[in-house]
C-alpha cells in the first residue's frame, strides 16, 4: 500500500458517527429511536425552492456556471443583505460555494499559511479543527464556558493572542452552544484582527435563526472580514450542498481562481432554487420555521434542566443546547452509549466538539418534532430515575 | 487587509477564462463565436437521468446523504466496472464525491505530505497542479511530446523519479491531448509504483469516450491505486457536480472522515439521479452521443492538418485535439487572441495546460455541433490566407 500523509492521521473521526449507525441498526431491528443527535432541519426544503429547481430542470439548466456563481444568485444575496441586516455588500464580494464546507476551505486556503495559527473556541463545529489541519495551519483552541457565554470573546482572543494568529474564527450562533456574539463582540473581534493584522473568519451559516436575540451579520464591522454562510440550515437546503462566502475586495479575483481549482463550480440546480430563496413566500415559511424552532427550545431548555442538566446561559440561535450532565454522569460519551441502547435516545457526546470539559457534556439538537421532544424527555426522566 | 497566505500567489489562473469573457463581450456586441474552447460536452443531460432527478426532487430527497455518498449508487458503480470492464470493485472501495475535483483533493491530501513530490504530465490538466500546490505538495511536470503520445510514460515516469516521489497522476482519455495510456502502460506504471512506495492516481474522467481503441480502467492492474471519475463528460451531468473516487480497501475509512471534513456529502438530487445513468436506455443515448463525438473528430483533425496544424498523435479519447501551430505562429497565446478578435474562433491556448512548449500549441475541443465546426475551420482557413 503507498505511504499515507501524516495529515490523515490527525483527522479526528466524529463519534456520533459511530452513535448514528448504532441507532440505525437498531432501528432496523424494530427499536423506536428518539433522533436528538441530527444537525440537519427536519423539515422539507420550502416548496418555493423546490419549484424554482423543477423549472430549472425543466429548462435543462445542466451545465457549468462561472466558478463564483451566477450573478443573478450573488446579486440576490447582496439584495437579501441589504433588506434584512442593511448592509451594503458589493455582489463581487460574494462567491456561491458548494456548501458552507466549500467555503469555509477557500477562506483557510487564502489565510493561512503552514505552521500559522487559527485561534477558534473549544467547544466548536468540528470540522474547522480538521480544516485548518488541512491546510497544514495549527488550531490554537480557546476553551470556552459558561462565563464567556461559550464564546471566542474579543477578551480571550487578545489574552491568547500568539504571534502566529493567523486568523480568527468565530461562529454566531454557534455548534454546539447556540449562543451569539453581541454587537459590541464582533466590532472588537473586528478591530483587534485588524490592528495585529490577522483575518476575522465568522461562521453565520445558522443566520436567521435567532430567537429573543436580534439577527445580525459580522459584515456590518467592516470589509475587511471573511463571512461563511450556508442555504443548509435556515433556508432548508441541506442536500443542495449550497453555501456563499463574502471576501474583502481585494480577494475576490484570486478567489475566484481558486474556486475554478477547488471545486470548478457550485451545483447549477441547486443555484437556480436557491434564487427562490429570498421570495416574500419563502420568507414567509422560513418564519414559521423559525417560530417551531422557538416553540421547540422553549420546550426542551426548561424539561432538561428540571432532568438536572446545567444548561447556564440560554441558548439564543441555532437549534442546539449543549449541557453540562456531570450531576448525572462521569462520562458523557459512555452516558450517550447507554442513553441509546438503554432508553432509545441518541445524543451528541461533547467529545465531537472538542477537549475542554467534553466529558461532562452532550449536545441536544432540536430538530425532531415537539412530540418526539416530549417523549426523548420522557425516556430521559425514566432513564435517570432507573439509574438514581 | 489581512495578510494572503503564499500558496494564493501561486495559484495560476486560466487564460482561457479571460478568452471567454472576451467572447462572451464580442457576442453581447452582435458577433457571431465558434467555440472550441469549452472543456464541457454541448448535449443535455440524457432524459432518463433528468426523469430521475424530477422523481428524487418529488419524493422529497434533500438531506444529506452519508458523506461516502449514497450506497445503492456505490453499488451501481461497482456493478458498472464489472459489466462494462470486467473488473471487481467493491463498493466499500467507491466514495462519490462533488465533481472528480473533490476526488482529486481526497486522494491528494491523503497521500502527499507538504514537501513531497507528485509527478505529472507538461502538458496536462491545469487544476492538477494546483490542487498539489494547495495540499502543499510539488509539482514535478514531466515533459511530454509526440515521441510519447503525450502521456507520462512507464519509461518516463522512471527516468523522471525522485527520492521525494510520494504520487504519479495519469490521465487517460488525456486532456489535452485525447491520447490514451495502453493496457501495457498502466500495469508498469502501477508495478513501478508498487517497487517503489509511491501511489499511482489515475484520471479516468473521459473513461467511456474511446474511439477506435479500447475502453479501459486502470483498476484492472491492482487494488491499491487511486482511480478518479466523473458524470460530468461520458455521462453528461457536468453542473450536476458529480464524481467518484476508487480507493485502496485500506483507506476507505479514513477518507471517509476526510470526505465528512471537506464537504459532508456530494449533492442528494445529483446522486439519485445518477442512479439512472446505468441504465440501458441511458447507456444507448450515450452510445450515439460518442458516434456524434467521433464523427465530430474525424471531421476536424483532418482538416485541422489541412490547414497546417500539426497534430502527430492521432487522438483517440476524450473531446480533445492538442495541435502544433508552430508553423502558423510564433506565440500561440497571441496566436488565440487574434483569432477570436479577427476570426471569431475561440481556442485554449497552450500556456493553460503547462510550460513545455506551451507557446507552440493550442487545444481545440469538438464540443460544438458539425456545422459549427466546419463553420469554425472555414474561419481559420479564411484566417490564415488573409495572413499568409
Amino acid at each position: 500500500m503507498p505511504p499515507r500523509a501524516a495529515r490523515l492521521g490527525d483527522i479526528r473521526p466524529f463519534h456520533v458517527m459511530r452513535l448514528l449507525e448504532r441507532a440505525r441498526e437498531l432501528e432496523a431491528s424494530g427499536r423506536n429511536i428518539v433522533h436528538l443527535e441530527i444537525g440537519e432541519p427536519d423539515f422539507a426544503t420550502p416548496q418555493p425552492i423546490v419549484a424554482a429547481g423543477r423549472q430549472a430542470l425543466e429548462d435543462g439548466r445542466v451545465h457549468y456556471t462561472p466558478a463564483r456563481g451566477l450573478a443573478t444568485l450573488r446579486q440576490a444575496v447582496s439584495g437579501y443583505y441589504r433588506e434584512r441586516y442593511g448592509v451594503d455588500v458589493d455582489p463581487n464580494r460574494i462567491l456561491i460555494t458548494p456548501g458552507a464546507s466549500g467555503a469555509l476551505q477557500l477562506a483557510l486556503a487564502a489565510l493561512v499559511d503552514p505552521g500559522m495559527g487559527v485561534m477558534l473556541s473549544d467547544p466548536g463545529y468540528p470540522c474547522n479543527r480538521n480544516l485548518v489541519r488541512l491546510v497544514e495551519g495549527v488550531v490554537r483552541a480557546v476553551p470556552v464556558g459558561a462565563a464567556d457565554g461559550y464564546q471566542l470573546t474579543p477578551e480571550l482572543a487578545a489574552a491568547h493572542w500568539r504571534a502566529d494568529t493567523a486568523a480568527l474564527l468565530v461562529a454566531t450562533p454557534a455548534n454546539p452552544s447556540g449562543t451569539l456574539l453581541s454587537r459590541a463582540a464582533l466590532a472588537e473581534l473586528a478591530e483587534l484582527c485588524r490592528n495585529r493584522g490577522a483575518a476575522l473568519i465568522v461562521d453565520e451559516i445558522y443566520q436567521g435563526l435567532t430567537y429573543d436575540a436580534e439577527d445580525i451579520t459580522a459584515l456590518a464591522f467592516g470589509e475587511d472580514i471573511f463571512v461563511i454562510n450556508s442555504f443548509s440550515k435556515f433556508f432548508g437546503m441541506t442536500g443542495w450542498r449550497l453555501g456563499w462566502l463574502v471576501v474583502p475586495a481585494d480577494y475576490a479575483a484570486d478567489l475566484d481562481v481558486l474556486a475554478q481549482n477547488l471545486f470548478l463550480a457550485a451545483g447549477t440546480l441547486s443555484q437556480h432554487a436557491a434564487l427562490a430563496a429570498f421570495s416574500p413566500e419563502t420568507r414567509a415559511i422560513l418564519e414559521q420555521r423559525r417560530e417551531t424552532f422557538r416553540q421547540r427550545r422553549d420546550f426542551l431548555l426548561p424539561a432538561l434542566r428540571e432532568l438536572g442538566f446545567d444548561i447556564p446561559v440560554t441558548p439564543e440561535g441555532a437549534f442546539y443546547l449543549y449541557a453540562n450532565c456531570r450531576a448525572l454522569t462521569g462520562n458523557s460519551f459512555e452516558f450517550s452509549q447507554r442513553l441509546l441502547e438503554e432508553a432509545g435516545v441518541a445524543l451528541t457526546p461533547g467529545i465531537d466538539f472538542g477537549d475542554h470539559r467534553a466529558g461532562e457534556h452532550v449536545r441536544f439538537a432540536y430538530t425532531t418534532s415537539l412530540e418526539a421532544l416530549e417523549e426523548g424527555v420522557e425516556r430521559l426522566r425514566r432513564f435517570l430515575c432507573g439509574q438514581a
